[in-house]
């Protein structure tokens, strides 16, 4: 039973449902940054993060720093690529297009490969635009919250190392990291970007990431300066280094209690094993996708293998406005998000079913959201197989 | 009686001591970030902070992002000033010096001048400075939190204005917003950034800044793109209109949790005449200087007119280290802070008065702290006027 105020279902794709432990976390008394308590706590917490990647290489460094999701692109473009160097960008909708305006605001030069709306850019594109030009890194959505596409990470690494192997692969994985697999070592990536707020579940505010020792070499091979200072990874690869070794040090004052309540979101995550996680996830998105079929609807994603397991885009039918379900829907205690990629934003809703909701066998979030959707649709006049 | 588990008094110059209603909101159920009751909080946080910086004009425009209270130098750094453009900074300790350095990295060529260790520059050098080049913004660390040293932002603007009109003058309020009083527009100011976790009374994790319809003007007008994506006031300014509008809109996820608990705190602040709250934090920073010179010891900032009312920075006697009075300070239940100027860190200790612990009556904290102090440093071996 939960000790949160009774509360609508928040179903969209981030931020989710979250523990009442971690949030009850988030109320931890005030401590001082470079106090030995938080020092400790901060640096299990980066240790943790390396268990979340499946990474074990301590050339590999975690970074967890206070903003949103988006500061993770600042992160990368500022720092593991240099003014004029080429980055190829692979896009599955609005998330893609907004990395591709963040490096070139740190002056790369951005070529985007686009799928089509559901789909992802192929190998053999892909393989070929490699060998047109020297990429410094190659950057992919895992999913795109726009349209629930995910992409195959480890099948993409393995395309850049035969092609380009000196070419970085940065994974955006906000709508991802801890309900996707992601053997971060294993798979080869050279770095991850996420957020607190999504499958990790603890709340927004926490830009969070690893990159690999071989980004970390190119980093510090730049012939020019980081182009940002909050998001120099000069400012703050020795705090984090400092933190993990339970030493204080200051660049900029953490969030103690934002940092307490990712300790806490960490430690259940880590309590199980993480394959039974993901094949949750796995599971709870097969029993969403055939509901959402049963009803005679499309998912945004085309094709099965592009489905993500985080969420779920849902085609409205013809005659059914967003404006007019959403709302049936918050009636029944659900909410679920509008569409968000320009070119079918009105057509579609989107349907997140990430952490607690699913992971904690005492919840019925996805079960009631199911009947609540199937429902709201009736209500707007929609007949399943009419 | 605070709900809070029973913990050492945090006296450190920020983050500070949080009151229990404030915590409680940090705990506050999922939200999504762009429903109607989330957006009304937002908006009305942005309003609340128009009257702490008790700013009427709707052409100045605030903004609350995720991050440390450095990301308000990105802010201005990659903003408001153009690669190759000059700014002056004038520094008070370690934070004015970073503060030249987030410039430097976005291209700007900052001119520092310093005061001596526990002063600032004066106004003839300002004065003559201003007057031998063109600059573009002056920044000032109000209270500079490694010092104590308190700037005087009214009579700075009305050394600028006589000297350099043009030059925009831009306030690091980080150590002073809420305990130091700030006329914003009276004065003339074009730009404050501050943090949440410090006299505000608010959990670290935000970025708060307001800048002048004038400000914002200089921005309109660059003829470069913004420096930064995260920090970018083309990505964040619609944003912030239209939460003020209580209009949905997105650009990156803020965090509910942090601007329902930076609500809660605006909310405590702006119940009571601002006045008596900046008069409530003079008295006691009187007190604490008194029982200060009383126990024979010295402030770092020199004169009385340069001394902070948010903080004390106090040099240890001859013979007494931070290493051994700190921990009997902690044995007391009271957490002071090392010192952090780089000349004379080992040399003093920071003592920070702010928020409920000077505001609220039912709390002894800062007479225990004067106590934990004499006692400390008697145990030490120092003895008072000896």
């Amino acid at each position: 039973m939960s000790t949160q105020a009774a509360h609508p279902t928040l179903l969209i794709p981030g931020p989710i449902e979250f523990d009442d432990a971690v949030l009850q976390s988030m109320s931890h008394f005030s401590e001082s940054h470079v106090a030995p308590g938080f020092v400790a706590t901060f640096g299990e917490t980066l240790s943790m993060l390396r268990q979340l990647f499946q990474s074990t290489d301590p050339a590999a460094q975690p970074f967890i720093i206070s903003g949103s999701g988006t500061l993770g692109w600042d992160l990368v473009s500022a720092n593991l690529i240099e003014p004029g160097e080429d980055a190829l960008v692979l896009s599955t909708g609005y998330f893609g297009d907004s990395f591709a305006d963040c490096l070139a605001t740190y002056g790369a030069k951005p070529t985007k490969l686009e799928g089509p709306i559901g789909g992802r850019p192929q190998f053999p594109e892909i393989e070929k635009a490699l060998s047109e030009k020297k990429y410094k890194l190659v950057t992919v959505t895992h999913v795109d919250t726009s349209t629930g596409v995910v992409s195959d990470l480890k099948g993409l690494v393995q395309a850049v190392k035969k092609v380009s192997p000196d070419t970085l692969v940065i994974a955006d994985g906000v709508c991802s990291v801890a309900c996707e697999e992601i053997a971060f070592e294993e798979w080869g990536l050279d770095g991850v970007i996420t957020a607190s707020q999504k499958a990790i579940g603890c709340p927004a505010g926490l830009s969070i990431s690893i990159f690999s020792g071989r980004a970390m070499e190119a980093f510090k091979n730049r012939k020019s300066p980081p182009g940002s200072y909050f998001a120099s990874m000069k400012n703050w690869t020795p705090i984090m280094q400092n933190y993990e070794a339970k030493k204080p040090s200051y660049f900029a004052t953490p969030s103690p209690q934002l940092i307490h309540a990712l300790n806490t979101a960490l430690k259940q995550i880590l309590a199980r094993p993480l394959a039974e996680r993901f094949q949750r996830h796995k599971e709870v998105s097969d029993k969403v996708k055939k509901a959402i079929s049963d009803l005679g609807l499309q998912v945004v994603a085309t094709k099965p293998e592009d489905q993500s397991h985080a969420m779920t885009a849902i085609y409205l039918p013809d005659g059914v406005q967003i404006p007019d379900v959403l709302p049936k829907l918050l009636s029944k205690g659900v909410i679920f998000a509008g569409g968000l990629h320009k070119q079918i934003a009105t057509k579609y809703i989107r349907f997140g079913h990430m952490g607690v909701s699913v992971t904690d066998p005492s919840r019925t979030d996805v079960d009631k959201a199911l009947d609540a959707l199937k429902t709201s649709l009736e209500e707007c006049g929609y007949k399943a197989n009419a």
